[in-house]
């Protein structure tokens, strides 16, 4: 595995691959593995016939408020697993070199962010799509994976692949869970032993949902005040949101039908952990 | 020269030509052809193995008060100039293949496009910055050719390949102009003989302010005086704004230094005409 830091080196080692015809597989993370990115890795390693990988942990998509500072590192660990898998090509840019003086230009998904993760962190898909389309021009790739797990980021991805033209097909990857159902997240380790146990009412309210719809239970609102009152059973756990809407268009349902994404944030102690299903109605 | 219609189609034409490692150039259009466009498709020509020309009204770069609806077409004169010069494709999109239903993406340069051009187009260049981004994406250019004449459009092109690390390198090609000194533009065919007649003061308002650079003025206050002062002696002219900025930041100078531009829109009856020159100070 190379490891490359500038984008001009990748870009034309990219550029290179292509003409010679080989299917570029890539996964944009920003590191500090767990088994859920490195589902994304082996699904894109099979479809391709060269693997590139980004770690970069993206100020623009980070708030204010955010963890940007605190978030967790671990490249040496990174590289390890990477190279078991059989990763080609790591990249892992500067901030300088991605965001040079005099930067400008920013990739907006205008409505399609307004709306569950978009009301409490405005900023954060504009940093996401600008970010992935920088990095879709340096990889060129022609598979890209990301996690079901940050669904709404899944949709904005594929509806800015549509509307720019991309030539790249976004491939969506099951989110990994526990044992215990809690879905893996670089934010977990920030959870004490306490904080963890309680997060466990989240996957739990999700199949409540789950079961309440296998029941024949259409209305969006009892099924979210179900969830909401389990949530807040715990002590710990603060609900943000949560919210039923169409998997694709995400336009908000009070009636469940066709595909339907049931979806929260939930804040426990200081770390806002997010999570959710998709349902064939 | 083959005519094309759809996005995928040409998209998928220019892949398969840059695996054969064709040099790709293009030339984004609105149609409706005169020396000025025809130029940079002269220039795009002799730089590349294959020649792309798209012919596209795009309506988002159009404010509510501009002229989109009665912009002029000409598809036919345009086809046989393109056969001439030895176009090789002719992309010419549909509105609803180039922003289908549920379009929600755009690419917007911020800083750059807020001054000059920005202050009365506030979202024209946000407008050409998304419709040059897809371009790009569906025809793959190696190079590019934009005109002088829409200098600051130009240099926000430039940025935004920069910013968003597009692998396709800009080039910029001269103003053309009638033996009186006129820039060539689509929108002088709006103008009546009078009106054309009085519009001769622009081009001769640049060569005052070169005179004046020449003769050791530095001061842009002064140059913009005086250049008002002059194009404000025809009657049916109306100054939007005149400026003197850095050509490559925009910065507005108040001291001339290093590469200027002398830029101005002006409206003539009611066309609004833009011009610009760039001296080396």
């Amino acid at each position: 595995m190379k490891v490359i830091r500038s984008p001009k080196r990748i870009q034309e080692i990219c550029m290179s691959l292509k003409k010679e015809r080989k299917i570029i597989g890539f996964v944009p993370t920003m590191g500090y593995f767990h088994e859920g990115h490195l589902s994304l890795v082996k699904v894109a390693k099979k479809k391709s016939d060269v693997l590139v990988v980004s770690i970069f942990i993206n100020p623009t998509q980070f708030g204010p408020k955010d963890d940007f500072k605190r978030y967790p590192k671990d490249l040496k660990r990174d590289k390890r697993l990477l190279k078991e898998i059989g990763c080609n090509f790591l990249f892992v840019p500067d901030i300088k070199n991605m965001y040079p003086e005099g930067y400008d230009t920013y990739v907006e998904v205008e409505n399609l962010t307004r709306l569950l993760e978009g009301v409490s962190r405005p900023e954060h898909f504009k940093g996401v799509t600008t970010i992935v389309a920088k990095l879709f021009n340096i990889v060129q790739p022609d598979i890209a994976v990301f996690g079901q797990k940050d669904f709404q980021q899944a949709v904005v991805i594929k509806r800015m692949v549509k509307d720019l033209n991309f030539f790249v097909k976004i491939i969506v990857a099951p989110t990994i869970r526990e044992k215990s159902g809690l879905a893996l997240s670089s934010r977990n380790m920030y959870l004490s032993d306490k904080e963890k146990n309680e997060a466990l009412v989240l996957y739990q309210s999700l199949n409540l949902a789950k079961k309440m719809i296998e029941s024949g239970e259409r209305d969006s609102r009892k099924i979210k005040d179900r969830m909401k009152k389990l949530i807040q059973e715990k002590p710990m756990a603060k609900v943000d949101y949560i919210a039923i809407n169409d998997s694709e268009t995400l336009r908000p349902l009070k009636k469940l039908k066709g595909d339907v994404l049931i979806s929260f944030a939930v804040r426990v102690g200081k770390t806002r952990l997010i999570d959710n299903i998709k349902i064939k109605v």
